[in-house]
């Protein structure tokens, strides 16, 4: 029995019309009417494959807010440092977290030519990044917007010595630390798996975020000890390997393009998610939150 | 073999500190401290019990936001309507949903003396309820608070004809609705499991939230057919049972306490949380979302 044909329609909750009507400005018609120039095929250089027993996740990391923490990370993934290590916490509403279950200890693994220490890069300066800005009153930044995809704030951008971040929004990826600041070093790495737990926010360096596959981690059974560590090694998820896209035969490589940010096009489509007018929506708020943007990706091609 | 020891030493990501320093204002601290009177027990008759396979929620109804909406789904429950049917959609980063999979059809389970349709309880007036507001720039709504343990947003209060609504935090329990903005009747439910769908506010009735047991909802496996319904039957998950909390036998109610929103132990809290002094972080953000409190509960006594 094929349960979607019964209730797929009714009580649909959300906004996916059966055909996108072009005259009203809504999530799909913008996606229908774009053009190819609006769409980006992030380079195979920054796409970061995680494979799982349950499948593929991948991420695009974001070396212009952490450049050395995407450095580092990339060197320990080209010595197949995470093959074989483990998610080793699901924490509920919050993060999933994975690394080497035998770190700080004398079983750990070798981190190679990686380097144990990094300066954190928890902001940037705003100087020398292009910033596409949304109409949003923000909790926690004085602006926010998107960055080549990434979700950003930034303080006043007319004030001197502004800073800019990536933002904890669901599927951020950030490198675990310590109590110490430079304590991070790519080799635990974590992502939001809930609402977006935006005091992080500069507290912690973001490197990237996942474009796709992000309910192989979001689903996976919670932690039952604090914060959400699991118990024994044998609840944690093995880590068959991680790869750069680019390091991957052809046939296995990404597909998917993503929308770019900084068009007319992705400022229509911030504008169809902030008043809803697709028909199920009685009272659309005209209002939006950074992490309920979204930026569309696609998949092209045969893979 | 344990991995807790190994690993919770370092990267915890947050803070739980192992012993509260009461001199410092931090959740814990503020729980810590905390009197009897900061705490309440929910009434057993506002308390829904859902029995699934591999545990429990409880949820907490809000008869002062959505009085029809919650009646209806009493009469619904003591008719023990959803004993046997299922949870039928569980979309990423959104929300869980559930109901007879037989609705629309000649085989749908009788309604008994349940209403097939309600007005809207989208919101009320502002007036006659009691809202602890906090110090928020919410993206959404003027201005958001608290009201008896559930988060709420509301027009300005010193504008004439304000209006409150329940917020599309994680956990949120809503009725599902079709096309029309009566046809929700509380026989389909859903529970937000993703980073808050704020925009749906306003545009739905929300009739309670999750105190308890929500990972059971949110790790479910998400639907591969649009908008995350389940394919097939078998991949849906059977509810055993809906209960209220006043028709369990003694030893199986809840015994949850949780916090009092009206209180200053309550605002203590939410500062505790808008400024974060635990030792890890390093710039505490000293803003905070009405998503991003929390309330704290607890367990009493021996159940």
């Amino acid at each position: 029995m094929k349960i979607k044909n019964i209730l797929s329609l009714a009580f649909i909750l959300c906004c996916v019309p059966a055909l996108a009507d072009e005259t009203v400005l809504t999530p799909a018609s913008v996606i229908a009417k774009s053009t190819p120039n609006d769409w980006r095929q992030p380079s195979q250089d920054l796409l970061l494959h995680m494979q799982l027993e349950s499948g593929e996740v991948v991420f695009e990391l974001a070396p212009s807010f952490a450049a050395k923490h995407v450095e580092n990370l990339i060197t320990l993934i080209n010595q197949e440092y995470f093959d074989g290590l483990a998610i080793i916490r699901s924490q509920d509403n919050y993060v999933v977290q994975w690394g080497d279950p035998n770190a700080q200890t004398a079983e750990a693994k070798s981190i190679g030519k990686a380097k144990a220490e990094l300066e954190p890069e928890f902001y940037r300066k705003l100087d020398g990044i292009d910033i596409n800005y949304i109409e949003s009153r923000d909790p926690y930044a004085d602006r926010v917007g998107f960055s080549h995809g990434f979700t950003v704030g930034s303080d006043d951008p007319h004030k001197e010595d502004s800073r800019a971040w990536l933002t904890h929004c669901y599927g951020a990826l950030g490198v675990g630390r310590g109590m110490a600041a430079n304590s991070g070093n790519s080799a635990e790495l974590y992502v939001v798996t809930g609402h977006a737990p935006r005091h992080l926010d500069r507290n912690v360096t973001l490197i990237g975020r996942a474009i796709f596959g992000m309910d192989k981690l979001s689903s996976l059974r919670r932690g039952t000890e604090p914060l959400g560590f699991y118990e024994t090694a044998e609840e944690a998820t093995i880590i068959k390997s991680i790869r750069l896209g680019s390091k991957l035969p052809k046939d296995q490589q990404s597909n998917l393009e993503i929308m770019r940010t900084d068009t007319a096009t992705f400022a229509d489509y911030v504008k169809s998610r902030t008043t809803r007018l697709d028909e199920w929506f009685i009272d659309p708020t005209g209002k939006i939150g950074i992490c309920n943007v979204g930026v569309p990706t696609r998949q092209v091609g045969d893979n």
